[in-house]
């Protein structure tokens, strides 16, 4: 093993311009950054990688999926990829997805410019529709490249009642040819770094995060049913107030959640009505997202999830429904590879911290597949899908040059 | 004082046939009725009103207010009023407003079958836009009968931007020429009927209720403002969630207000955002609409409910603020002339309950100025503002009997 590429370039500046000129392809009125799936702006952000890939003599390609893929070095069916995805959520920030794939690119950057030669193929990856807020198809690039049958997805529309078909059809994509982008055979192991989206690294000051695994993910939705009737002329012991009793279940899932920590819950969407100053609700509608880091502990926190429903909706007299509308199991990463980021982060003398994803990531879908290592940059402040999200410079590329380091460590 | 009058007929039918005959204009697609201020469903129910007024030889005129007026007997400034409103709010029923009206209209089909003539006119009253919803103005048309400046509303606007001016030039009418319907000076009584909308008649097994006041009202608006943020990767003890604190606010309203029963308290609309499925809530805003039966005790409610927002703000780390939309002060109503009712109810032999309103009505805006009384009568199941609002005939028969008593008092 030659000690090339070892001695990588620290000049944080190069991988910063590259972050704030992709970050300005979706400029938006927000001050943030819109590239939503199959949008323009997200069509000129690949256009730009691509260019800015090509410069640096990767070959570029892009599949039926409309994930790009930028290679560097020899032949075979035992690449090393590294990437993130390129598009954000609407009036999201510069970092979320972008970031992974640009760092993926400045180690690439480092490793040549050190002289270093890889014997097997580095691939940047940038995946397509990681948010899925357009057409509700979080992670489709790489579910696709994972082999994923997505043919139920064709007929999802977005807002404007535009098809997934018709918005790949503008790119000149066939919807019916996803099955193509399946391409997780020619890789041998995969690296995504992403912000962390949360607040543990910084409030820990710690610089870098190890994934340990991808959480798992619990979706529900509740209706609350009462009786809607006039404010002034209802007494109070005679209400079956849907949003009083909704409240007491949102509070007793909080004082729940509040004392495990490692099982978040979140009420994020809420729906009441009839919506009247003077009215009492008869209807409250909410969804509820639960975390956790075991099979076991999902199964745990959504039975007494759907306790705390029933014992609120019994408190306020009001009936109630509960339907299930997911559940992802945790998605462990490899050891083994998240120990080549260890070393890679111990050459840099950066600190680490072991951590699950709350968040979901593209990783978890090459996961199950390919031996999968994710590494974590801290957020300012736990910012994310915010104009105002943020790492600084010297944190990014510390992080690209993790990546690079373990890189160069899985390719010579 | 002759005995005319007094021997009055009891036949619930062609009372139910003029509430389901003018139900039927505006009718919509929810079962229900619909009759918005200055829409052409009112307009055609004012034209059926007068017909049918007209049918029965009595004088009708509409003022500068879109309020409608039937006149029986002797000019004179000393006539007895009675009446409701004939608008109703989007998917309605056919009681709120529109029995006051026809229930006035039978008292006096009733006397005159009797024989009886009264001294002083009798007045039945339709009055305009007692909802308020379309423009936000509550109870118009008895504000401008009864004096008040309305100019400031002369630019209200309703869902799809149509102007009350335009509204009102729809019609014919002049928004600048409100102040032509003031006519109170030519009343000396005011009665209205109207249904309780609420359960409280129904569930004491009482016949009628006797409105001894109309309760104050305060109106609020908090913002409960937190930081928004990934709701997998921010654990639960790191959050700003302005929902959960929003929560525990309304649920200390409601066990606060549980403890009095008289200071009803009820949290009507509610927005959470950004409002997504895995966002933590950033801003939560929401309505109180308070009322109460004294200045004090709004003045108490005030603090309390204030007191309340604050210390669930502060629980939950987020900052709030209230603001005050309105407040109106109790209206008492007038004792000898519910006296008159109370009669007239004992000669029915109808049993009766003393009843503050929870709600506002027409009413309130001719008590401060002229003796006003409110006659309820039950909602079945305390429904209102819903096409199920119902009240069964004889009960709403009864109602008409007892207003044709003190009509006859009042007149004789």
């Amino acid at each position: 093993m030659s000690d090339a590429g070892t001695r990588l370039a620290t000049d944080p500046a190069p991988l910063r311009a590259w972050v704030d000129e992709l970050g300005a392809i979706g400029a938006d009125a927000a001050g943030g950054t819109t590239r939503v799936a199959w949008s323009p702006a997200l069509r000129a952000a690949l256009d730009w990688l691509a260019a800015t890939c090509a410069r640096l003599g990767l070959a570029v390609h892009e599949d039926a999926a409309g994930n790009l893929f930028a290679r560097w070095g020899p032949d075979g069916d035992d690449a090393v990829l590294v990437g993130s995805h390129a598009d954000t959520v609407p009036q999201g920030g510069r970092f979320d997805g972008a970031l992974g794939v640009l760092a993926g690119l400045e180690a690439v950057r480092l490793l040549r410019d050190a002289g270093y030669e890889p014997r097997r193929a580095i691939v940047v990856a940038a995946w397509m529709d990681e948010e899925g807020t357009r057409f509700k198809t979080p992670t489709l690039g790489s579910r696709a490249f994972a082999g994923h049958d997505l043919s139920a997805l064709a007929g999802a529309t977005d807002a404007d009642g535009v098809t997934l078909a018709d918005a790949m059809a503008s790119w000149g994509r066939d919807v019916a040819r996803l099955p193509e982008a399946q391409g997780v055979d020619g890789i041998a192991a995969c690296l995504e770094l992403h912000i962390e989206q949360g607040p543990v690294l910084e409030e820990a000051g710690v610089e870098l995060g190890l994934v340990t695994q991808i959480a798992g993910l619990l979706g529900l939705r509740a209706t609350f049913t009462g009786t809607a009737a006039h404010a002034g002329a209802t007494p109070m012991g005679r209400r079956r107030d849907a949003l009083s009793a909704a409240a007491r279940a949102i509070v007793a899932l909080e004082d729940w959640a509040a004392g495990r920590e490692d099982v978040p819950v979140t009420v994020g969407i809420v729906e009441v009505l009839p919506g009247g100053f003077n009215v009492i609700p008869g209807e409250c509608r909410f969804t509820i997202d639960v975390r956790a880091q075991s099979e076991q502990a999902l199964d745990a926190a959504e039975q007494a999830v759907r306790a705390a429903l029933a014992d609120a909706a019994a408190h306020g007299g009001v009936e109630h429904a509960v339907q299930r509308t997911h559940r992802l199991a945790p998605v462990p990463l490899d050891p083994e590879l998240t120990a080549v980021l260890a070393r890679g982060a111990a050459r840099e003398g950066a600190t680490t911290l072991a951590l699950a994803s709350g968040a979901g990531h593209d990783a978890m879908q090459l996961a199950p597949l390919v031996p999968t290592a994710m590494l974590f940059v801290p957020s300012d402040g736990g910012l994310s899908h915010n104009p105002a999200e943020h790492t600084s410079p010297a944190a990014c590329h510390l992080g690209a040059r993790v990546l690079a380091h373990a890189l160069r460590e899985l390719t010579s």
